[in-house]
């Protein structure tokens, strides 16, 4: 039974080390592993069968709104991108570049992509032409390299993989359109598919993407109360158009140039996941999202058809769209509890001689521990019930947990209290100023999370210098 | 009607100039577009749809097997690479090297993967303890770099696309098993999906994959008569696990070397689909991998209920599972046919004000160009039985091409005048030295294609030297 060498070993509490919590379960629960290669890491079954269910569900919503999928090279001359000045004032510190091809020494250096917007500028500059070829929405699902100093596993790592949508319009309203259309996807995949509440809004100038007129960002909150930027959508306007030189004939016959913008999403999304839902018996998974949404766990499984049984259950859940698996290893019941918790996995069937007698078997959700005893006739159409209250339930209470650690600070003494309690969402009046928002990170250790679309008035003064407010801003620490 | 900037512009005929063909067709048909980095293209959404088809028929037809999806890093260590001589040997020449990291130089550098023997034994030299971890069947898809001199759309470029599945095994017997296993998934995707007839058999030692015990090939032969490897599986034995350490407590509680496995098939079967099924028209897709499978084109759209009629028959068409098109742009009708035509559409659908009197449409093959009349109301039954005959001639007419180019040389004397006529396949005797199929390749300019699973006895003496034959080898030209 208990011969394994690999023990479900204790994790550390989340209130006691919530980063050593964090760590332990990306480890124990298999999601990764770490690698020769510094600041890279393996992403093992159990972590890229989430992101493989990510793929699947935001590439079909991408799909319904008319995206193409299409692939780019990974490299970009040094040349290319620092067209770009903004650009490469942004990603110029963190690439790596390839300098020997073969056994020769290139002529021009090649940055490994951290972003695309360079290389498909330069392929629109070509392959459009005229209206007739606009608009073009083109996404691509690769990994990208960004040469970080201190790194942790999914929400900042050397390579990561991503998808990055870069699209080309004839207007400037057909772009703002399109940059609010992905960042409202990616905000209702979050919510319904994640079980992730995420406040919408616009990145300040300081904080926006280089070169983007306007970075839209949903931002959410993880358990320990700091807050992660989970996906952004930008508007380029014409900027990279005029660098680029994309121009079309319009309608009219006159040559223009053409508006951009690009949207992305990144594997740190399986980080939020863990961050938000996990406790300190391991991952918990939404069950839209998970890869094994129940487990069915045999009981005396040696005793006369108990295996049989539970067998006919996985496939009674298996008929129900439930993506179902069997545990009829040779560990212990309790063993195998503890794994398919550690693991995350939304629902447990026990099932015994006992059960059996009884007609009937034990569900027991993953997020409360609930216990139901469903009737083996009737698990085929609870079984679906519990894991959509489950999944609703899950949404909830991050909602309520975002609620309770968003604070308002009508003033500066109020911004500095905050500040220094417990973390989460401050929301505070701004007076637009870049200078007042660097010495808000100076002073308080907070940034700027996003101007939301969802404005409030909570004071007529800047929280830190007491001109005139012009947004609510959400401030807080962030990964 | 014809004020479309783009013109579907005739391409060179493949008996002119098969290769200027072929780019033609890459090119005009949208699946590909050059780019500023050397060697390296934009895989456009019509190639990248193919692409994704393909991974969708394969990953499924993997996960039926056992296989689970991971994600490695794309940078290897140059030490790491060095740990195994041979394979270094093999690949060194053709990397791309990563010498900087953001500002300042790396203290070891980095080679872009050209696939993954070294790093996922690296991995499975920590993961895999006991045979209770065995067997790891895993699998990535990502890019891969070959710092190729002279390069060519889908069949050889700087960066292309693939999946390498890497295996690890607790004996021997289940290593050859795997390696058999995906060569025969591999040989039955191409024929019943691709429609590509494939020989299936052995490498060389000279033509083995650099660090393999043995390499399984599947050959197809193009419509050129020039042969190409179209995927590969990999029998390592141990011998990787003896240099990268990777050991495990067997049963019998003794320390093992374990067995490995890999095997990878790539976007170059994109330009195997080209070369095998195209025509001086453009492409011509196998239904069962092309993205669009029926196209819709209204005749006199201007007529009363015309586009309303037609787009009745794409739903009726979708609603039998194909993927259809309705083509209602506003060019003519002879204009769609070619573009439908260069793109490969395997059937298109014609209905105009006379067609919808008679309540019948036109369907017309893209393969044979044979028309057939179908009533409206059966169209839903009619089409996917065409395009289900489709599939079957294409392969049988690939086929016949094949056996057709495909020659046998008793002696020296048929060898030589073989090589010299038109290209296919050559099937001769060989004694098995090294010597000899270094001199067959230097004086008749073939290569050792594969010795066939399949053996006949064709003569007793090697084809070159006139010693003990041993095998019977496919020789040919190769891409």
């Amino acid at each position: 039974m208990a011969k394994d060498k690999k023990m479900v070993e204790q994790i550390t509490s989340m209130d006691v080390d919530f980063a050593q919590w964090y760590t332990d379960v990306v480890t124990k629960a298999e999601l990764i592993d770490y690698t020769s290669v510094k600041g890279c890491m393996v992403i093992k079954p159990a972590g890229y069968a989430i992101w493989e269910n990510i793929q699947k569900e935001l590439d079909a919503r991408f799909k319904e709104t008319g995206v193409e999928n299409v692939y780019l090279p990974m490299f970009i001359p040094e040349n290319l991108l620092r067209k770009e000045a903004e650009l490469v004032n942004g990603f110029a510190p963190e690439v790596a570049w390839v300098t020997q091809g073969g056994e020769e020494p290139l002529q021009e250096r090649l940055c490994v992509r951290p972003t695309s917007e360079t290389l498909f500028s330069d392929f629109y500059k070509n392959d459009v032409q005229s209206y007739r070829d606009l608009p073009k929405i083109y996404n691509q699902w690769c990994s990208v390299v960004r040469w970080e100093k201190t790194t942790r596993p999914f929400l900042r790592s050397r390579e990561f993989l991503w998808q990055e949508g870069h699209t080309v319009h004839a207007t400037y309203e057909e772009a703002v359109e399109r940059t609010e259309m992905m960042l409202n996807l990616y905000a209702d995949f979050c919510q319904d598919v994640l079980a992730i509440p995420v406040v919408r809004g616009r990145k300040t100038e300081k904080e926006k993407f280089a070169g983007a007129e306007a970075t839209y960002t949903i931002e959410s909150l993880m358990h320990d109360g700091q807050a992660l930027q989970s996906g952004t959508s930008h508007n380029f306007g014409s900027k990279f158009a005029e660098a680029y030189d994309i121009q079309f004939t319009d309608r009219d016959n006159k040559l223009k140039y053409a508006y951009q913008t690009s949207w992305g999403m990144t594997t740190r999304m399986i980080g939020a996941i863990i961050m938000v839902h996990g406790d300190d018996s391991g991952l918990v998974l939404p069950p839209r999202i998970a890869p094994v949404q129940a487990v069915v766990v045999p009981v005396q499984q040696r005793k006369e058809g108990v295996l049989e049984k539970a067998q006919e259950l996985k496939d009674v859940l298996a008929a129900a769209g439930i993506r179902t698996r069997l545990d009829d290893s040779d560990k212990s019941p309790g063993w195998k509890f503890a794994e398919a918790e550690m693991r995350g996995i939304p629902i447990r069937i026990e099932i015994g001689p006992k059960d059996m007698e009884a007609g009937q078997c034990v569900v027991v959700r993953r997020d409360t521990r609930e216990k139901t005893v469903v009737a083996l006739n009737e698990l085929g159409t609870k079984a679906p019930e519990i894991l959509a209250a489950m999944q609703q339930d899950m949404f909830e209470r991050a909602r309520v947990h975002r609620d309770e650690h968003t604070f308002t600070a009508p003033n500066k003494e109020e911004f500095q209290k905050l500040t220094s309690g417990r973390p989460g969402f401050i929301k505070a009046m701004w007076c637009g100023e870049r200078a007042c928002e660097e010495a808000i990170k100076e002073e308080y250790g907070v940034t700027s999370r996003c101007i939301p679309f969802d404005q409030e008035h909570i004071a007529d003064e800047c929280v830190y210098c007491g001109k005139a407010a012009k947004h609510m801003v959400y401030w807080g620490k962030a990964y």
